[in-house]
């Protein structure tokens, strides 16, 4: 395709997806639920088509040599669809964002005014190789009372088409336009491109996927998106820390889960504390081979540990890797966190009340943890019920989120014939 | 300077503001109010000075042609001075956003959660003429914990500078570091270009403007941008209004001050009533000599109507004149307005409850009047006590920002140990 045609075809689908969510967003809370419903019921009956189409991905990317993580992720099965559908169900019984009044108040001249949550309107999403993404947000877009267009990867490219042909068909058949669900078919990444400029339809991109993917759409968008670059997460040992707590903490937040963005890259620990509590920790890190990099100090302590480089601190490891510095203080801590953090997850151990708060004031990550593992940072562990995506930007959603995130608010003014003076 | 030197320039000039932001953010609001206090004493006993610095703008805006309007904004005087004082002594006594806890619940796993509002960090102010444009937006940033950029016009280069430097000048005395407000004192525009890329340091660019300088903003940030475009507000009389009423409204709408963006622009009316209330409304508005640009049916009814073309529907005239649609429903007008409207601020008349409501649901503006003026969209009127500038983005904060819009929050989860399974 030419330049032209490219800009054509983004323009066509923007189109379509903002008429769609004129309708998207006047759907009541009802008719909302029973689509979500119904295409978990099409999900269950259409098993083996999705898995038909999904063996072919399955066989492509053996063929082009996907690593077996890849594979795994791209791989449908019974349970896995099983767990789509569930999962559909549940955001349906999640309450309604749209349309809730978030605040209400009356003004001496006898206006009403209220602040009320309204859908965004248009969501782009492009994310990568796994297939329930798909369903995911197009489950939470329809819920917030959004139209999607999504953007999958070419790894999952004939799953994605029948699971968003099922949501689409599922729309077209409550007299809805399908367009509130379009996936992107042409893969052109110029295409993506055309799309994050088109700001007088698209409300929103999020990126979901590498660092690399997350700073080409950040470098392109003339609309605004919402993402967390990487997640170096700290937990910083107070000298009053419960040595045992700590110890807990700290392989909770590196091993429970090492390859997700919540986990723990870095381990701060008081200089009071860091030679009774260091060996503790490194003797339960062993026990899963963790690779120790430190600075110099720590160093001195476990005799084992790497010497960590400048570097060492701005790494996302995602791996059974673990960055350790000794530091002076909640204050140098919170130093560190800032310099070379990520403004995703950070935590204190601490039996100090005054440390804890000093902490949470310096730390300005978009989840601040205190005495627990960084790991909780989640839209599910937070009890929003979705998840989809976690934000370390500071405009508008913060953190994990869930419905809430895909909303805006309007003011409406209410008189009885009010004039300016 | 070379394409360089812009670069290092406004890197030194993100990074100081940067590092300030983190002891702004962590003033305590009695703080923050005395620095307030203080720079309005200051301008007070300043006034000379600043009279002065003032005359040199506005003696070069003279030799340079600038229009009377735009001299009139551009000139001091005391009682502009005092004004900028008082105001800064209103913004003093609002309510500290920073800190306020948005929400807090518990997990069953006994965890707490709050969600605590956060100054965003360093906010980026570019903008045109105005002096105290200056003064209210480093109090406004100052009062919700943020470091601001302040990136003035040239034309009021000396009296931006001088209001600037006493806020510097009460921050040092404050030992609090002065690049909390830094005023951009070299004007090559390659210099906000660099700054509008700055991801890590700035969080926020607010551009107070004409449409070109919005564009241009947009065009070139990397950095999330809070703005409007244009305000094109309509003014929607049912078929139901209360003719008195209806006249009233549109007239205030349109005449009280047009040369806003909360004014009128277009005015759509039910067929239903068009005969009988539009030559009402037309009698009025000869009055101030308002142009009208109908379309077929309103120049049937209004012989001296101009024909209204394409361009019209999409027009910000900001002046005495105004467009005007014969439309033959709610669904109609809300139609024109989600195709011409800028989502600014628009309003319908009607004693019909239910048309209302239709109304609201359908128009997706950032404020929606129901039987009262637009021209009461504005922060001061909705009771934020300070307006910072209206985004129509769905994105953060939208309609009329006070302080609120210029904060973040963060999630401060606290535990006893609890660990992820």
């Amino acid at each position: 395709m030419t330049n032209n045609r490219f800009k054509q075809y983004a323009k066509g689908i923007a189109g379509r997806a903002r008429q769609a969510s004129f309708e998207m967003a006047n759907l009541s809370a009802k008719a909302k639920n029973k689509i979500l419903f119904q295409v978990a019921g099409a999900l269950r009956r259409e098993k083996a088509f999705l898995l038909k189409e999904n063996s072919r991905d399955v066989f492509a990317g053996r063929k082009a040599g996907l690593s077996s993580s890849l594979l795994d992720r791209l791989t449908l099965n019974e349970k896995r669809i099983e767990d789509m559908a569930a999962s559909l169900e549940a955001v349906a019984k999640l309450r309604d964002p749209a349309g809730e009044v978030i605040e209400r108040w009356k003004r001496p001249n006898g206006l009403r005014i209220s602040k009320v949550r309204v859908p965004l309107g248009v969501i782009l999403i492009i994310y990568e190789a796994r297939p329930n993404v798909t369903q995911e947000c197009a489950g939470l877009c329809i819920k917030s009372g959004n139209s999607v267009i999504l953007r999958g990867g070419r790894e999952a490219f004939y799953s994605n088409k029948a699971i968003a042909n099922l949501f689409r068909k599922v729309l077209r058949s409550n007299r809805v336009s399908p367009d509130g669900v379009i996936l992107v078919e042409r893969l052109d990444y110029e295409i993506v491109d055309e799309l994050l400029k088109r700001q007088e339809e698209v409300n929103l991109a999020i990126p979901r996927g590498g660092e690399a993917l997350i700073r080409r759409v950040v470098a392109t968008a003339r609309i605004p998106v919402i993402k967390h670059y990487k997640g170096v997460c700290h937990v910083y040992v107070d000298r009053s820390a419960d040595m045992r707590m700590a110890t807990e903490i700290a392989f909770n937040a590196k091993c429970q889960r090492p390859s997700v963005c919540n986990s723990m890259e870095t381990l701060l620990v008081h200089r009071g504390i860091a030679k009774k509590f260091l060996p503790l920790l490194v003797r339960e890190l062993k026990s899963v081979k963790c690779e120790i990099r430190g600075c110099a100090e720590t160093c001195r302590i476990i005799p084992e540990a790497k010497k960590a480089t400048e570097r060492d601190w701005y790494e996302e490891y995602l791996d059974y890797i673990l960055a350790v510095r000794v530091v002076r203080s909640v204050d140098e801590a919170a130093r560190h966190i800032r310099k070379y953090g990520s403004a995703h997850t950070d935590a204190i151990v601490t039996r100090t009340p005054k440390n804890a708060e000093r902490f949470v004031q310096l730390v300005d990550s978009s989840s601040v943890m205190v005495n627990t593992t960084t790991r909780f940072s989640d839209g599910f562990q937070y009890g929003f019920g979705a998840e989809i995506g976690i934000s370390t930007d500071k405009i508008h959603a913060r953190g994990p989120m869930g419905l809430e995130g895909l909303t805006s608010y309007k003011y409406v003014v209410e008189g009885n014939g009010q004039l300016r003076q």
